[in-house]
């Protein structure tokens, strides 16, 4: 689940496979494309599209369930790859924040089976 | 989506593919498993797991989005398979009720390209 307070952006990048999206509350769509999506507003996004994440100021923040499969590819002012992000960055960073606000980064473990 | 206003069963299958489901509303669970789901409640299905869909008697309508990849296949009181279920079942389903309503069958046509 994406979790957005307030306005912001996810660099361009693309996914290697197909993504589904279900939009809980908030307000969020791609520079590339005119759509906005809403509260009840599914995305499909067919593997390999290029697009740049913006979660609009709303009311409600931006809660939006992506299913996502493998990793995804950041890419650079040309469009060229600069680098992936996947599962293991996801579990990275989630242990540096239960460490930094005490419960310990082996917390994740207990998430994992 | 399921949508079901009241209490319900969908007969025992399994979904050869894995499932990804997030619940909106209501109350549902499998008769196989403990666990019953309300509004904010994921679920992860393994490959090949049979199950019996229930949805319970709730104060709101059971609202689940279901990410499903291919096929299900129904199984017998034996759990033997006993035939299939996949996107070409519910466009047939799909344009029967759009005959029945009035809006004409091919109206599905607009919802495929």
């Amino acid at each position: 689940m994406l979790y957005a307070k307030g306005a912001g952006l996810v660099n361009r990048h693309y996914h290697p496979h197909q993504v589904f999206a279900y939009t809980i509350s908030g307000k969020w769509g791609y520079l590339e494309h005119d759509w906005v999506a809403t509260a009840g507003d599914w995305v499909y996004e067919p593997p390999g599209e290029s697009h740049t994440l913006v979660a609009y100021e709303h009311e409600e923040p931006m809660k939006v369930t992506f299913n996502v499969t493998g990793p995804l590819v950041w890419l650079d002012e040309n469009g060229e790859p600069e680098g992936t992000f996947d599962v293991f960055d996801y579990i990275q960073i989630c242990k540096e924040h239960y460490e930094k606000v005490g419960i310990g980064a082996d917390y994740v473990e207990r998430l994992i089976r």
